[in-house]
């Protein structure tokens, strides 16, 4: 565990300063939305999506400075999203990562326009010619990314979300809204990381493909027990934020014991394809574990 | 002039096809989220930038049907500025192409949802895998587009715009704003077809460069000049909405005359480069007269 703490922690900061490369300086106009862009997405966050990217590139034994690009583009897209979900036309939140939502930090037009800007950086960086030696795979990630993000993926889950608030949903049906809201774009991050391997084994991209459809839904039963747990200070965001705006959650449908074993439920079922993988798989099996137990 | 207004509808209907085929069916869910996705895509616009990317692709020799996913990409990132834009916390427009805005046919959230999954599927459908015979031109496509779209392009020409409401700007602050605010997406276009040519001919590439980048420029003066004359009836959206909001034009500036003796200036500055290709520029040349002639 020391060992992947320190993986983690390093990785993290080697994002903080990829992320930090890619966003325009703030001395390049238009300056305000430049100093709101880096607000949104540099010095917070633990990164997981990245996390997952870079385990998955090492069972893959991809090179980490390939994985790189990949990792920001999906942090990049993850940034973006919260940008727009805060903004009071959705979630209407007011803290995010301790600090003032980016809306409230400056307004909401600025907000509207950090959400598109980041999403197109996103895009931009993944399809920095070069990046990887074939470019028809690379032009396959951009797809992929794509795909995991649009009206099919992330932002169709959004939808679906809105459209709950207030309805009272089956186990199957939140299911479905988070496999896209968040699902998704989890399992974008941990195939984008396999896909920056010299060669793509389909054997190993199978067996993280499940794995990450796995911890996707994981991420987000964990996310419901905290919300329902924690106070705001330590979420570093509005806690009970969904219960009270009369939003359905795992915690509000099985309760908070069944809530806590389907975590680890799905925990089980996450680590099961990593099994024939010995030491290659370490980092993944580690992130499974931080993300699951990160406060039971 | 028959001959381009049949090649113009020719190719807008056949934009129509190709949006229609791109957008998810609404019969795919989220159902409302791709009904408004359609709403606010399909069935009006003059395809400018369309028309732009297939008269470069003419020039350039690129078979049409390789210009189809190009030209719809930018459309679509077209697209989702317009929802965007005219969201209440932006520019707060009620009309759109002679319909209701998205946010006023739907709500504020499902247009931020629009506009976001817009622009991915404008990524995603550019980076469809063996759209271009040459995976590498691919990829510099998708990076020039967002390129145009981003921080540095549209976007951050929305931010300038934004800023400077209830400003007195001098004519070159004007142009600098318009130059990333509708400019940018309008050269990208021209430069995405003429990338759809078998061999990339760096002179024509760069003739199409300058037609575009002084045509992109007297789009905005002839839209200033519409904004300023027409009623909102037969120009499809809010009339004197620029001059209202104290948004500073190039009418408020110059003024009228002096407004439309600069559109003729560009006109005469975007064709000039095109003399040495004779025929092969004619549709460039027609989708310039159009866009400058539009009323006077």
């Amino acid at each position: 565990m020391i060992e992947f703490h320190s993986w983690a922690r390093n990785t993290q900061q080697r994002m903080e300063q990829v992320l930090d490369t890619l966003l325009p300086a703030t001395d390049i106009a238009p300056h305000r939305l430049h100093e709101a862009m880096r607000y949104a997405v540099l010095g917070g966050g633990k990164r997981v999506r990245a996390l997952l990217a870079h385990a998955a590139g090492e069972l893959c034994e991809a090179n980490p400075a390939k994985v790189d690009m990949a990792a920001a583009a999906v942090e990049l897209i993850h940034a973006y999203s919260l940008v727009h979900d805060d903004m009071p036309c959705m979630d209407d939140d007011d803290l995010r990562r301790g600090k003032p939502s980016c809306h409230k930090q400056y307004d909401d037009a600025t907000a509207l326009l950090v959400g598109d800007a980041l999403q197109t950086l996103a895009f931009q960086s993944l399809a920095t010619p070069g990046l990887c030696t074939d470019p028809g795979r690379q032009l396959e990630m951009v797809n992929l990314l794509a795909i995991a993000s649009g009206s099919r993926g992330m932002a169709g889950g959004q939808a679906i979300d809105l459209a709950s608030v207030g309805k009272s949903l089956e186990q199957s049906e939140l299911e479905y809204m988070h496999i896209h809201k968040t699902g998704a774009l989890i399992r974008a991050a941990a195939l984008l990381g396999a896909h920056c391997a010299p060669e793509l084994d389909q054997e190993r991209l199978h067996a993280i493909d499940h794995y990450a459809q796995a911890i996707g839904l994981a991420f987000q039963v964990v996310d419901d027990i905290l919300d329902a747990e924690a106070d705001s200070e330590t979420l570093g965001k509005t806690a009970g934020k969904d219960a009270e705006s009369d939003k359905p959650t795992y915690v509000t449908i099985l309760g908070i014991d069944h809530a806590k074993q389907l975590a680890q439920e799905l925990l089980d079922d996450a680590l099961a394809p990593l099994a024939p993988y010995g030491e290659l798989a370490n980092q993944l099996k580690q992130v499974a574990y931080f993300i699951t137990q990160r406060s039971f």
